[in-house]
């Protein structure tokens, strides 16, 4: 496959749709396994890396996990490859920029994805479009439970599931959903919600997971316990406190269409005006610009734009797809005119202005 | 005549015709002159006050300088009447917000306006759009000829023409034109031409003339001596220093088109975004983005965009004529909002967005 050929959209997780997509952009699980018959792989040598590697990809690819499964090696894949597969959640930071055999299988949709020998020797996950926790656990799970029947997993009876890292031993799962909340940040509310859901062992986190720095209004929300739970008492952690959350900023959102409609409506239409209208722009006042038009969408105050359109273009926009879409590689500075370039494109139903 | 009858176009000398139009906004003189049977307006007694306006009002109508010749008296206009005729400017600051009667005559098109009872008796001036001093002088030169055959004009034969402020005696004369200069003052090249033209004795002033701040990048440049030269000489330097200020601009709009396109472009057409999108918008912010919208026009980046139109909105978005426009007084507040409704609907033609 032509990793290029998926840089004209984004995966079905940023359709837009399903439950509260107007707040939840996408419900993420990921299930950290490791093989008994392996070491970890801060243990493991280079032949036993490599051959782990064909062993796990020829179990997945024979398993008929989702339809048209793809299997790409990041061993010698050039690094802008790899950031683009990040840029599209298929592999983690980490997995893009370690080294030795390693690898990732995703399916057309990109709702299943599945890394070889990044922390631990497979890390899988599905992630939907909108609040959708209980369907993204039912595909995983299925296919955790048919690559158990094929692997020998690492599994301790009286702690669950061994992992590399300590923090995911037991169910190895991590469940998160990635929440929009500009009403939350614009009304200096968002700190409440981080210091309660805190308070029942949730994290919060930016963009791109541990470490990075929420951006352009998005959050993700996700367990911290691994250890002495079930997977559907994580997931039940996780379902119950997301609804709050999502009335909260739904609650902020009322209270700045009634008090300060004039003022929203504004800061919208400027974002949409600028978005349409600029010549160069950095990725980040394009997350800053797309969020507040994407809050727009979703309170009916931006009738002729598209959800989906706005979805995607966070995505589109970032550095390894724009130069993924162009064919060639690009400097910063010549980026910023390319994204600009798209954004309008992209906005004015691809007519251009 | 009706005032709010003028809110809805601006007068003839904005309407970016004339030479040079893209630089130089419009060309404007001034004379001052007084009455040799009365005192200076500062020893003037009240009764003395009433007896000179109704006099000049009587003399200045029955002259038929220009057609459709009208008198406006300030005495009891209520202040948001005499912000407007400022706005557009017919009076002068000082004429609005001093007291005592005093008036204003005016033709239908704007471009002969003559005040009575200002610092002066008599304030009249000429102003064209484009760099069209010798237009201006023409018309103002003759106005004041036919004025003098029925008035006694204070006149000494040693200084000249007699007027209430010292660095008025003698010609009376001001010529002023208003630059927009915004090459100059983005790639920071006006401090030079601020010195070379205090050099030659010229005055650069803001747009509403002595002791207002330049903004939006347009500068008032005029006279500064009226005594000891020709009416001639006083317009020939300012007819000499001009051009070279027009070259000065049109070498930085080139070398910005040149060596920054787009950046340039990016700015202009982020300026005509917002504009277009804005739902509330102070005038100093119109103000600027208006400059940057009419440099772009005038550089051919926003084809659609006409010269007249963005000259208008400069004067059509200031508050006493949103107000005058609305029929009712409008608080700072509501006023962004009505503006930005009002540049939408011109910008787009009258269609709204």
């Amino acid at each position: 496959m032509q990793i290029s050929r998926l840089a004209t959209r984004a995966g079905e997780w940023l359709k837009g749709a399903g439950r509260d997509a107007d707040i939840v952009v996408s419900s993420r699980i990921r299930l950290a396994r490791n093989v008994a018959d392996f070491p970890f792989m801060s243990k493991a040598s280079a032949p036993q890396r490599r051959e782990l590697e064909e062993m796990l990809r020829g179990k997945i690819m024979a398993a008929s996990l989702v339809p048209d499964m793809f299997y790409l090696s990041l061993t010698d894949l050039p690094a802008v490859d790899r950031l683009f597969l990040v840029e599209r959640h298929l592999i983690s930071r980490e997995h893009a920029s370690s080294d030795g055999d390693r690898g990732v299988a995703f399916g057309d949709n990109e709702a299943i994805s599945i890394m070889v020998n990044e922390e631990d020797h497979l890390r899988m996950q599905a992630i939907r479009s909108g609040f959708e926790l209980e369907g993204a656990w039912e595909t995983l799970n299925q296919i955790d439970d048919i690559l158990e029947k094929d692997l020998n997993y690492a599994f301790s009876s009286k702690f669950g599931y061994l992992t590399a890292c300590p923090t995911n031993v037991g169910t190895g799962m991590r469940v998160s959903v990635m929440l929009h909340l500009p009403a939350l940040v614009s009304t200096r509310h968002l700190d409440k919600v981080v210091n309660a859901v805190a308070k029942i062992n949730l994290v919060v986190r930016g963009l791109y997971g541990e470490g990075t720095e929420a951006s352009g209004d998005f959050y993700q929300i996700s367990n911290q316990v691994t250890l002495g739970k079930s997977e559907r008492d994580i997931l039940d952690s996780v379902l119950n406190a997301i609804p709050r959350i999502i009335t909260y900023e739904r609650k902020a959102r009322e209270s700045l269409m009634v008090e300060n409609r004039r003022q929203l409506e504004d800061r919208v239409w400027r974002a949409y005006g600028i978005l349409n209208m600029a010549r160069c722009i950095t990725s980040e006042e394009a997350l800053h610009l797309l969020s507040q038009v994407r809050m727009g969408v979703n309170l009916g105050l931006l009738p002729d734009v598209d959800l989906k359109t706005v979805n995607e273009l966070f995505v589109l926009t970032l550095p390894a797809h724009l130069q993924k879409l162009a064919g060639r590689e690009i400097g910063p500075e010549e980026r910023n005119v390319v994204r600009a370039d798209l954004i309008r494109e992209k906005l004015s139903g691809g007519q251009g202005t």
